[in-house]
């Protein structure tokens, strides 16, 4: 498959990793450290090494697994290590995980020594259709996501979707919330074609390189935020608040996509309401989502506490939330402002759903 | 003065501080707060209140004073206090303060949701000649200096002279190290006229006018340091060496502009070997460092800590010390790797000075 052209670097679909080896020979590195995940470095990092025998010469970076371990200590563990192993402004930092090493891993590098490079192969599907374009790293602070962080470029991205059978069925879902999401904002052939699968697993590689394909026009177009990429927060505004809260209260708690299908389900009936999404988009929206991710309880006496985390979303100015909302399925609007009573009966709306 | 421009931002040199004014008005900024530390909240924030009685709804960040307090728990403070008192996108964060408060204040709004706009109002000579322009951000990690930061371009820099006499003349003198340098490494007249000064109290604001424009030159060239901009480094390698024991060893440690003038007295010499800097110049430079900042006893056996700090410098690259080493009082060569033996006769001609 051709590669995906950023305005930066290029988005290699490669299931032989040996793109790894050319990248790596562009440019003369001192030093070769890989961070990965509990996870990825049982799983991942063998098979890396298996296809490339003469990728030797590295340095390991591990940090736990998990969303609640995207944070400032773990960040500050992997500065160090670059520290302690004498990493120059010459060395590279080959992300191999999910979005949490994906994000903090870029975050760390941009940062040290005021930047060094980095380089993305993203594992799970989740991390593959979203975290690994477009530039933005980042760490959690005080339960909201994302909240430190800078715009980098990697040198590259990778992407083997041999690595997707490392996955459980419930992280592979996870994922797919974002793909369908790139149908819902973008593209109504697309979200035709991925709506009807009957579960997560059966997207195939040209799927998921038109997700990416489509991502990356957005971010292309527009890296810093400005206008045109605002509409993949799509499902984000309310879906970060539930996945936040979630977080912190619940013992098994959402993922990132299950937590963003809960969303764009809220939103959607925010876009009919302000956006011009029929009736029947909203429900064809509503039972896409609930066809894969089933209904979640969103308990009775959090919405107050789900408010306050909107409101410290990045993308608000002024105190006030702002969403991203399909005018149809295929398109999307941005800037969005809603009042919190309506907000309130998003919630309520899909408190209502059933199949 | 005429305010000097750089790519991204201008310099203002304005004591009457209605520039704040004006470029607070260009934007329409949600929040505005204020990163002073202990000492510029109580003796530059009354003026700056004074002198701009409008500017009265901002929210107050402190940090405490020196440098070992440049570090990631004081920036995460930071961080949590734009979060709690919801900064948005559109917030700026005013930083007024020495080079503590400006380089760590620039990188927490510079990773702050992605950056957010600050602007600095350097309070001391040292950050006013040196901190203040060029678009570096940093905060020091494990005795090693900036190791964490961005670059990142300020809305605006105003230059107040009137809060110098704040400092203390031993904050004055320390300053006035990098005002010397700037003379040495690309300005011989500019040297001679600062170098028979009486003491740094004597310095006039066309000298720092002229001292920022030389660093502004340079640095609007190369602003990512890939060359030209290294030549700024001359003094440090060694020097930061030196501060970096003495922090950590001294109950009284070095200022950084005190333990640069040791840097360029010992680099100075290593010029003389390597780059063809003449006896007598590098006579000059020792007598007219030993003139402003007398002479520091460099601890027997420290050495071998000294080089592992060197080594540790953002400029090397493959474990090789690099240094900016001056041909002669007005222009300066760089990337020059020095074996460690020289460097070991460095520290010893620095200490076989004497007046």
């Amino acid at each position: 498959m051709k590669p995906i052209q950023n305005n930066n670097y290029k988005v290699y679909f490669d299931n032989s990793l040996n793109t790894l080896t050319e990248v790596l020979a562009q440019k003369n590195y001192s030093k070769v450290f890989i961070l990965t995940d509990e996870v990825t470095g049982e799983l991942c990092l063998p098979v890396l090494r298996e296809k490339l025998p003469d990728l030797d010469n590295f340095d390991l970076i591990e940090v736990p697994n998990g969303e609640e371990n995207k944070n400032i200590d773990f960040c500050i563990g992997i500065w160090r290590t670059l520290l302690d192993f004498e990493a120059d402004r010459n060395a590279i930092l080959i992300n191999l995980g999910g979005g949490v090493v994906t994000d903090m891993g870029s975050f760390a590098a941009s940062t040290f020594k005021r930047g060094i490079d980095f380089l993305q192969i993203p594992t799970t599907l989740l991390s593959q259709v979203d975290a690994s374009v477009g530039g933005k790293t980042g760490i959690d602070m005080d339960d909201v996501k994302n909240i430190i962080g800078t715009f980098a470029q990697p040198q590259a991205v990778i992407i083997s979707t041999d690595f997707l059978k490392t996955l459980s069925d419930r992280q592979m879902t996870s994922g797919f919330a974002e793909v369908i999401k790139h149908g819902i904002i973008a593209d109504e052939n697309f979200f035709n074609e991925v709506a009807v699968l009957d579960n997560a697993r059966e997207v195939s590689e040209a799927q998921i390189y038109h997700s990416v394909h489509i991502k990356n026009v957005v971010v292309t177009e527009d890296p810093y935020e400005r206008g045109l990429r605002k509409t993949l927060n799509y499902g984000h505004t309310i879906g970060h608040a539930v996945e936040s809260w979630s977080l912190s209260n619940e013992k098994n708690p959402l993922l990132h996509g299950e937590a963003i299908a809960i969303g764009m389900i809220c939103e959607a009936y925010l876009a009919h309401k302000l956006a011009g999404l029929s009736a029947d988009d909203l429900e064809v929206i509503s039972q896409t989502f609930l066809k894969f991710y089933g209904k979640y309880e969103i308990r009775g006496g959090i919405e107050r506490a789900l408010l306050e985390v909107m409101k410290n979303d990045k993308k608000n100015t002024a105190g006030k939330i702002s969403f991203s909302l399909p005018d149809k399925i295929g398109h999307c609007l941005f800037d969005i402002f809603v009042e919190e009573n309506l907000i309130l009966e998003g919630l309520d709306y899909y408190r209502g759903l059933s199949r």
